[in-house]
Protein backbone atom coordinates (compact mmCIF):
# COMPACT_ATOMS: atom_id res chain seq x y z
CA UNK A 1 0.00 0.00 0.00
CA UNK A 2 2.30 2.68 -0.95
CA UNK A 3 0.05 5.51 -0.87
CA UNK A 4 -0.22 4.72 2.89
CA UNK A 5 3.63 4.35 3.60
CA UNK A 6 3.58 7.72 2.05
CA UNK A 7 1.34 9.07 4.41
CA UNK A 8 3.06 8.05 7.16
CA UNK A 9 6.76 9.05 5.25
CA UNK A 10 4.85 12.75 5.33
CA UNK A 11 4.09 12.98 8.55
CA UNK A 12 6.84 12.04 9.98
CA UNK A 13 9.05 14.51 7.82
CA UNK A 14 6.25 16.82 9.37
CA UNK A 15 7.06 15.77 12.71
CA UNK A 16 10.67 15.96 12.53
CA UNK A 17 10.22 19.72 11.25
CA UNK A 18 7.99 20.46 14.46
CA UNK A 19 11.13 18.74 16.17
CA UNK A 20 13.34 21.61 14.35
CA UNK A 21 10.65 24.32 15.06
CA UNK A 22 10.70 24.00 18.74
CA UNK A 23 14.45 23.16 18.69
CA UNK A 24 15.03 26.15 17.45
CA UNK A 25 12.65 28.66 18.63
CA UNK A 26 10.79 27.43 21.24
CA UNK A 27 7.34 26.01 21.94
CA UNK A 28 5.85 29.38 21.36
CA UNK A 29 6.70 29.12 17.61
CA UNK A 30 5.47 25.71 17.29
CA UNK A 31 2.10 26.82 15.07
CA UNK A 32 0.59 24.96 12.32
CA UNK A 33 1.87 27.59 9.85
CA UNK A 34 5.83 28.07 11.03
CA UNK A 35 5.76 23.92 10.83
CA UNK A 36 4.19 24.24 7.13
CA UNK A 37 7.27 26.68 6.34
CA UNK A 38 9.62 24.46 8.37
CA UNK A 39 8.51 21.57 6.32
CA UNK A 40 8.19 23.37 2.72
CA UNK A 41 4.82 22.76 2.78
CA UNK A 42 1.27 25.02 2.32
CA UNK A 43 -0.65 25.66 5.14
CA UNK A 44 -3.55 23.26 3.15
CA UNK A 45 -1.11 20.19 2.52
CA UNK A 46 -0.06 20.33 6.48
CA UNK A 47 -4.13 20.27 7.35
CA UNK A 48 -4.68 17.35 5.10
CA UNK A 49 -2.60 15.31 6.97
CA UNK A 50 -3.08 17.08 10.87
CA UNK A 51 -6.91 18.59 11.15
CA UNK A 52 -5.40 20.78 14.77
CA UNK A 53 -2.44 21.65 16.33
CA UNK A 54 -3.39 19.23 19.13
CA UNK A 55 -3.38 16.81 16.63
CA UNK A 56 0.48 17.39 15.41
CA UNK A 57 1.35 17.75 18.90
CA UNK A 58 -0.02 14.32 19.19
CA UNK A 59 1.06 12.45 16.38
CA UNK A 60 4.54 14.21 17.17
CA UNK A 61 5.13 12.56 20.67
CA UNK A 62 4.19 9.31 19.41
CA UNK A 63 6.99 9.51 16.83
CA UNK A 64 9.40 11.05 19.69
CA UNK A 65 8.68 8.19 21.67
CA UNK A 66 9.02 5.13 18.78
CA UNK A 67 12.30 6.81 18.13
CA UNK A 68 13.42 6.63 21.56
CA UNK A 69 12.67 3.09 21.81
CA UNK A 70 14.62 2.39 18.31
CA UNK A 71 17.58 4.44 19.97
CA UNK A 72 17.14 1.98 23.19
CA UNK A 73 17.02 -1.54 20.90
CA UNK A 74 19.78 -0.91 18.73
CA UNK A 75 21.75 0.07 22.64
CA UNK A 76 20.49 -2.60 23.69
CA UNK A 77 21.86 -5.21 20.64
CA UNK A 78 25.44 -4.00 21.43
CA UNK A 79 25.32 -5.50 25.18
CA UNK A 80 26.18 -8.34 26.07
CA UNK A 81 22.48 -11.30 25.68
CA UNK A 82 20.15 -11.49 27.13
CA UNK A 83 20.60 -7.83 28.13
CA UNK A 84 21.01 -7.25 31.88
CA UNK A 85 18.23 -5.39 33.50
CA UNK A 86 20.63 -2.91 35.06
CA UNK A 87 22.32 -2.27 30.91
CA UNK A 88 18.51 -1.94 29.96
CA UNK A 89 17.43 0.85 32.81
CA UNK A 90 21.19 2.40 31.83
CA UNK A 91 20.18 2.90 28.21
CA UNK A 92 16.31 4.09 28.82
CA UNK A 93 18.10 6.62 30.95
CA UNK A 94 20.39 7.91 29.30
CA UNK A 95 18.09 7.93 25.86
CA UNK A 96 15.36 10.10 27.32
CA UNK A 97 17.95 12.88 28.58
CA UNK A 98 18.61 15.27 26.40
CA UNK A 99 22.45 14.68 26.07
CA UNK A 100 23.03 14.26 21.69
CA UNK A 101 20.81 15.94 19.53
CA UNK A 102 17.77 13.83 18.70
CA UNK A 103 16.80 12.77 22.03
CA UNK A 104 17.11 16.63 23.15
CA UNK A 105 14.55 17.23 20.26
CA UNK A 106 12.46 15.08 21.90
CA UNK A 107 13.02 15.56 25.55
CA UNK A 108 12.32 19.62 24.80
CA UNK A 109 8.94 18.46 23.01
CA UNK A 110 8.34 15.94 25.76
CA UNK A 111 8.66 18.91 28.77
CA UNK A 112 6.42 21.29 26.71
CA UNK A 113 3.96 18.56 25.90
CA UNK A 114 3.50 17.99 29.55
CA UNK A 115 2.77 21.82 30.16
CA UNK A 116 -0.27 21.58 27.05
CA UNK A 117 -1.30 18.34 28.21
CA UNK A 118 -2.77 20.10 31.83
CA UNK A 119 -5.13 22.26 29.88
CA UNK A 120 -5.67 19.79 27.46
CA UNK A 121 -8.02 17.18 28.14
CA UNK A 122 -7.41 14.89 24.86
CA UNK A 123 -3.19 15.80 25.05
CA UNK A 124 -3.48 14.88 28.98
CA UNK A 125 -4.55 11.62 28.31
CA UNK A 126 -2.29 10.48 25.51
CA UNK A 127 0.87 11.82 28.20
CA UNK A 128 -0.34 10.15 31.15
CA UNK A 129 -0.81 6.93 29.42
CA UNK A 130 2.47 7.47 27.41
CA UNK A 131 4.05 7.96 31.34
CA UNK A 132 1.85 5.10 32.62
CA UNK A 133 3.26 2.94 30.33
CA UNK A 134 7.04 4.09 30.46
CA UNK A 135 6.77 3.72 34.32
CA UNK A 136 4.63 0.26 34.13
CA UNK A 137 8.07 -1.20 31.68
CA UNK A 138 10.80 0.29 34.04
CA UNK A 139 8.62 -1.29 37.22
CA UNK A 140 8.76 -4.60 35.20
CA UNK A 141 12.39 -4.41 34.92
CA UNK A 142 13.14 -3.96 38.54
CA UNK A 143 10.63 -6.48 39.79
CA UNK A 144 12.68 -9.20 37.10
CA UNK A 145 16.04 -8.00 38.63
CA UNK A 146 14.69 -8.79 42.30
CA UNK A 147 13.12 -11.84 41.39
CA UNK A 148 16.82 -12.61 39.54
CA UNK A 149 18.33 -11.87 42.61
CA UNK A 150 20.08 -8.42 40.73
CA UNK A 151 18.33 -6.12 43.24
CA UNK A 152 18.34 -7.16 47.19
CA UNK A 153 14.96 -8.48 47.70
CA UNK A 154 14.22 -6.10 50.96
CA UNK A 155 13.69 -3.34 47.76
CA UNK A 156 10.24 -2.12 47.86
CA UNK A 157 9.81 -1.86 43.56
CA UNK A 158 7.65 0.95 43.84
CA UNK A 159 9.66 2.97 45.51
CA UNK A 160 13.04 2.46 43.17
CA UNK A 161 10.68 2.78 39.97
CA UNK A 162 9.94 5.98 41.25
CA UNK A 163 13.50 6.45 42.27
CA UNK A 164 14.91 5.30 39.00
CA UNK A 165 12.20 7.81 36.60
CA UNK A 166 13.15 11.03 39.20
CA UNK A 167 16.47 10.88 37.54
CA UNK A 168 14.85 11.91 34.12
CA UNK A 169 15.10 15.41 36.68
CA UNK A 170 18.46 15.74 35.08
CA UNK A 171 17.08 17.26 31.70
CA UNK A 172 16.48 20.54 33.23
CA UNK A 173 19.87 21.12 34.75
CA UNK A 174 21.53 19.70 31.54
CA UNK A 175 19.66 21.96 29.23
CA UNK A 176 20.33 25.32 30.96
CA UNK A 177 24.46 23.68 31.24
CA UNK A 178 24.15 23.71 35.05
CA UNK A 179 25.98 19.89 35.16
CA UNK A 180 27.87 18.31 32.90
CA UNK A 181 26.54 15.36 30.73
CA UNK A 182 29.44 13.94 32.36
CA UNK A 183 28.30 14.22 35.63
CA UNK A 184 24.54 13.39 34.78
CA UNK A 185 26.08 9.79 33.97
CA UNK A 186 28.43 9.15 36.68
CA UNK A 187 24.70 10.09 38.90
CA UNK A 188 22.94 7.52 37.14
CA UNK A 189 25.66 4.73 37.50
CA UNK A 190 26.36 5.87 41.23
CA UNK A 191 22.44 5.53 41.65
CA UNK A 192 22.28 2.00 40.14
CA UNK A 193 25.72 1.16 41.43
CA UNK A 194 23.62 1.26 44.37
CA UNK A 195 20.51 -0.56 43.77
CA UNK A 196 22.22 -3.24 41.93
CA UNK A 197 23.84 -5.88 43.97
CA UNK A 198 24.83 -8.65 42.08
CA UNK A 199 28.34 -9.40 40.69
CA UNK A 200 26.52 -10.96 36.66
CA UNK A 201 27.10 -7.63 35.52
CA UNK A 202 29.79 -6.99 33.07
CA UNK A 203 30.88 -3.64 34.57
CA UNK A 204 30.57 0.24 33.05
CA UNK A 205 31.67 0.01 29.89
CA UNK B 1 9.08 55.41 50.63
CA UNK B 2 5.57 54.65 50.42
CA UNK B 3 5.74 55.13 46.65
CA UNK B 4 8.34 52.18 45.90
CA UNK B 5 6.68 49.77 48.25
CA UNK B 6 2.92 50.47 46.12
CA UNK B 7 5.42 50.07 42.94
CA UNK B 8 6.11 46.13 44.35
CA UNK B 9 3.06 45.52 45.92
CA UNK B 10 1.36 45.94 42.67
CA UNK B 11 4.14 44.13 40.91
CA UNK B 12 3.66 41.06 42.84
CA UNK B 13 -0.24 41.28 42.18
CA UNK B 14 0.64 41.09 38.45
CA UNK B 15 2.77 38.33 39.63
CA UNK B 16 -0.10 36.73 41.43
CA UNK B 17 -1.89 37.21 38.35
CA UNK B 18 0.41 35.78 36.07
CA UNK B 19 0.35 32.41 38.05
CA UNK B 20 -3.38 32.01 37.85
CA UNK B 21 -3.22 32.54 33.99
CA UNK B 22 -0.35 30.35 33.37
CA UNK B 23 -1.82 27.69 36.44
CA UNK B 24 -5.70 27.86 34.71
CA UNK B 25 -4.46 27.98 31.16
CA UNK B 26 -1.37 27.19 30.18
CA UNK B 27 1.47 29.33 29.08
CA UNK B 28 0.32 30.34 25.67
CA UNK B 29 -2.33 31.92 27.85
CA UNK B 30 0.46 34.26 29.44
CA UNK B 31 0.39 37.32 27.11
CA UNK B 32 0.40 40.87 28.71
CA UNK B 33 -2.97 41.11 27.32
CA UNK B 34 -4.33 38.37 29.36
CA UNK B 35 -2.33 38.75 32.53
CA UNK B 36 -3.92 42.98 32.61
CA UNK B 37 -7.18 41.39 31.97
CA UNK B 38 -6.71 38.53 35.39
CA UNK B 39 -4.84 41.82 37.57
CA UNK B 40 -7.52 43.89 36.58
CA UNK B 41 -6.07 46.71 35.22
CA UNK B 42 -5.54 47.98 31.89
CA UNK B 43 -2.68 46.74 29.05
CA UNK B 44 -1.61 50.38 29.55
CA UNK B 45 -1.07 50.25 33.39
CA UNK B 46 0.48 47.08 33.50
CA UNK B 47 3.28 48.06 30.70
CA UNK B 48 3.85 50.30 33.64
CA UNK B 49 5.30 48.27 35.70
CA UNK B 50 6.73 45.42 33.39
CA UNK B 51 7.82 46.51 29.76
CA UNK B 52 8.20 43.33 28.02
CA UNK B 53 6.71 39.79 28.59
CA UNK B 54 9.89 38.75 29.34
CA UNK B 55 10.62 41.76 32.20
CA UNK B 56 7.35 40.25 33.53
CA UNK B 57 8.47 36.30 33.35
CA UNK B 58 11.64 37.13 34.85
CA UNK B 59 9.92 39.38 38.17
CA UNK B 60 7.43 36.38 38.68
CA UNK B 61 10.41 33.92 38.39
CA UNK B 62 12.18 35.91 41.14
CA UNK B 63 9.06 36.31 43.00
CA UNK B 64 8.16 32.73 42.79
CA UNK B 65 11.69 31.53 44.24
CA UNK B 66 11.57 34.69 47.09
CA UNK B 67 7.82 32.40 48.23
CA UNK B 68 9.27 29.53 48.05
CA UNK B 69 12.25 30.70 50.41
CA UNK B 70 9.66 32.17 52.67
CA UNK B 71 7.77 28.52 52.92
CA UNK B 72 10.99 26.89 53.63
CA UNK B 73 11.56 29.10 56.12
CA UNK B 74 8.27 28.94 57.91
CA UNK B 75 8.38 25.28 57.90
CA UNK B 76 12.02 25.29 59.21
CA UNK B 77 11.12 27.11 62.16
CA UNK B 78 9.14 24.36 63.01
CA UNK B 79 11.80 22.25 63.28
CA UNK B 80 14.07 20.75 65.95
CA UNK B 81 16.88 23.86 66.22
CA UNK B 82 19.27 24.22 64.97
CA UNK B 83 17.79 21.88 62.00
CA UNK B 84 19.50 19.08 60.67
CA UNK B 85 20.58 18.98 56.90
CA UNK B 86 17.55 16.36 56.33
CA UNK B 87 14.90 17.95 57.73
CA UNK B 88 16.49 21.37 55.45
CA UNK B 89 17.07 19.03 52.45
CA UNK B 90 13.08 17.39 52.72
CA UNK B 91 11.49 21.19 53.08
CA UNK B 92 13.56 22.72 49.81
CA UNK B 93 12.29 19.23 48.07
CA UNK B 94 8.91 19.24 49.31
CA UNK B 95 8.07 22.83 48.65
CA UNK B 96 9.73 22.82 44.69
CA UNK B 97 7.81 19.86 44.42
CA UNK B 98 3.88 20.63 42.87
CA UNK B 99 2.64 19.03 46.30
CA UNK B 100 0.20 22.14 47.31
CA UNK B 101 -1.62 24.87 45.30
CA UNK B 102 1.11 27.93 45.65
CA UNK B 103 4.03 25.57 44.93
CA UNK B 104 2.11 23.95 41.65
CA UNK B 105 1.63 27.51 40.53
CA UNK B 106 5.26 28.42 40.99
CA UNK B 107 6.41 24.99 39.40
CA UNK B 108 4.74 25.60 36.55
CA UNK B 109 5.86 28.86 35.94
CA UNK B 110 9.34 27.05 36.53
CA UNK B 111 8.53 24.46 34.03
CA UNK B 112 7.46 26.87 31.40
CA UNK B 113 9.57 29.37 32.05
CA UNK B 114 13.12 26.59 31.34
CA UNK B 115 11.92 26.10 28.00
CA UNK B 116 11.43 29.61 27.40
CA UNK B 117 14.82 30.41 28.80
CA UNK B 118 16.24 27.90 26.19
CA UNK B 119 15.66 30.68 22.92
CA UNK B 120 16.29 33.54 25.01
CA UNK B 121 19.20 34.98 26.26
CA UNK B 122 18.51 37.38 28.97
CA UNK B 123 15.59 34.71 30.59
CA UNK B 124 18.47 31.82 29.96
CA UNK B 125 21.19 33.69 32.39
CA UNK B 126 18.64 34.41 35.11
CA UNK B 127 16.89 30.86 35.37
CA UNK B 128 20.85 29.41 35.08
CA UNK B 129 22.25 31.63 37.77
CA UNK B 130 18.63 30.52 40.01
CA UNK B 131 19.29 26.96 39.28
CA UNK B 132 23.04 27.54 40.06
CA UNK B 133 22.25 28.38 43.53
CA UNK B 134 20.12 26.24 44.12
CA UNK B 135 22.57 23.62 43.21
CA UNK B 136 25.48 25.18 45.53
CA UNK B 137 22.50 25.56 49.02
CA UNK B 138 22.08 21.84 48.41
CA UNK B 139 26.15 21.17 48.41
CA UNK B 140 26.32 23.14 50.83
CA UNK B 141 24.06 21.39 53.18
CA UNK B 142 25.82 18.50 51.91
CA UNK B 143 28.89 19.32 52.67
CA UNK B 144 28.36 20.44 55.88
CA UNK B 145 26.50 16.87 56.85
CA UNK B 146 29.56 15.20 55.45
CA UNK B 147 31.68 17.57 57.69
CA UNK B 148 29.29 16.81 60.58
CA UNK B 149 29.23 13.03 60.23
CA UNK B 150 25.79 13.05 59.41
CA UNK B 151 26.34 11.73 55.99
CA UNK B 152 29.18 9.14 55.17
CA UNK B 153 32.46 10.68 54.70
CA UNK B 154 33.22 8.45 51.44
CA UNK B 155 29.99 9.75 49.94
CA UNK B 156 30.99 12.21 47.05
CA UNK B 157 29.51 15.66 47.74
CA UNK B 158 29.25 16.64 43.91
CA UNK B 159 26.90 13.19 42.85
CA UNK B 160 25.08 13.44 46.22
CA UNK B 161 23.70 16.91 45.53
CA UNK B 162 22.86 16.15 41.76
CA UNK B 163 21.18 12.62 43.43
CA UNK B 164 18.96 15.29 45.85
CA UNK B 165 18.06 17.50 42.91
CA UNK B 166 17.00 14.98 40.41
CA UNK B 167 14.15 14.54 42.76
CA UNK B 168 12.73 16.98 41.50
CA UNK B 169 12.30 14.77 38.43
CA UNK B 170 8.66 13.87 40.24
CA UNK B 171 7.24 17.23 38.87
CA UNK B 172 5.76 16.02 35.68
CA UNK B 173 4.54 12.28 37.07
CA UNK B 174 2.88 14.45 40.46
CA UNK B 175 1.11 16.89 37.63
CA UNK B 176 0.01 13.63 35.77
CA UNK B 177 -1.11 11.82 38.44
CA UNK B 178 1.20 9.03 37.59
CA UNK B 179 2.76 8.57 40.90
CA UNK B 180 0.81 10.17 44.37
CA UNK B 181 2.11 12.70 46.46
CA UNK B 182 2.03 9.36 49.03
CA UNK B 183 4.51 8.26 46.81
CA UNK B 184 6.69 11.14 46.20
CA UNK B 185 7.28 11.49 49.47
CA UNK B 186 8.16 8.05 49.93
CA UNK B 187 10.90 7.46 47.53
CA UNK B 188 12.16 11.48 48.68
CA UNK B 189 12.23 9.63 52.55
CA UNK B 190 13.42 6.40 51.11
CA UNK B 191 16.73 8.20 49.57
CA UNK B 192 17.75 10.45 52.18
CA UNK B 193 17.30 7.44 54.97
CA UNK B 194 19.82 5.91 52.78
CA UNK B 195 22.12 9.24 52.28
CA UNK B 196 21.78 10.06 56.25
CA UNK B 197 23.57 7.79 58.14
CA UNK B 198 23.11 9.04 61.92
CA UNK B 199 21.03 8.59 64.59
CA UNK B 200 20.83 12.27 65.48
CA UNK B 201 18.19 13.32 63.64
CA UNK B 202 14.57 12.60 65.34
CA UNK B 203 12.77 10.44 62.94
CA UNK B 204 10.08 11.28 60.20
CA UNK B 205 7.65 13.48 61.39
Amino acid sequence: MPKLVDHQERREAIALALWRVVDHGGWNRATLREVAREAGVSLGQLQHYFASRAAMLSFAMDFAAERTADRVARGLAEVDQPPHPRDVLRLVLVEMLPLHPDARASSRMSAAYVLEALHDVALREQATLGLRDGRAMIEGLVRQAIAQGQIAPGRDPDVETDLILALTGFTPLLDLEVITPHAALAAIDQHLNRLFTDAAWSGPR
